[in-house]
C-alpha cells in the first residue's frame, strides 16, 4: 500500500470511531443530562485521548492527531455538560 | 524524545483509553444486560477499531496495534452480550 492509501485507512478508522462518539454528545446536549456517564471513566478516557494526541504528534501521524483532537473536543464537551447538569 | 519514550507515551495512552472501556464490559457482564448500549453505535465503533488495528499494522506502531486489539476484543464481547441478552 502507498503512504496515501495507509493514511486513507487511518482517516476511515478515525471517521468511524469519532462518529460512534457523536450520539453520546448529542444525547447529552439534547437532554441536558449525562446521568449514564461515569465521571471517573471520563476523566481517565480524556487523559488517554490527550496522550494519544501527543503520541500522534510525536510519530507524525495526521490521522491519529485529527481523530484524537476531535474526540478530545467531544469528550471535554460531555465532561463539561456532566459537571454543569449532573 | 527517544523512540522508546515515544512508545512509552503511546502505551500510557493505550492503557488509559482501554481502562476507561473496562467498566462498560464489566457492567454488561455483571448485569447480563447491555440496555444502555446502542447496537448501531457499536457496529460503527467496532468497524473503526478494526480500521485502526489495520492502520497500526501498516505504520508499524506497536502501541496502536496493542490498544486497538484489546479494545476490539472488549467491544466485540459487549456486542455479543448485547445480541445474547438484549
Amino acid at each position: 500500500m502507498t503512504p496515501f492509501e495507509i493514511d486513507l485507512l487511518g482517516y476511515c478508522a478515525a471517521t468511524l470511531t469519532t462518529i460512534s462518539f457523536v450520539p453520546q454528545a448529542w444525547l447529552t446536549w439534547k437532554t441536558r443530562s449525562a446521568h449514564g456517564v461515569s465521571l471517573g471513566m471520563y476523566a481517565i478516557f480524556i487523559s488517554g485521548v490527550a496522550g494519544w494526541l501527543g503520541y500522534g504528534i510525536l510519530i507524525a501521524s495526521t490521522p491519529v492527531i485529527v481523530a484524537n483532537a476531535i474526540t478530545l473536543a467531544l469528550a471535554l464537551f460531555i465532561l463539561v455538560m456532566k459537571l454543569r447538569f449532573g
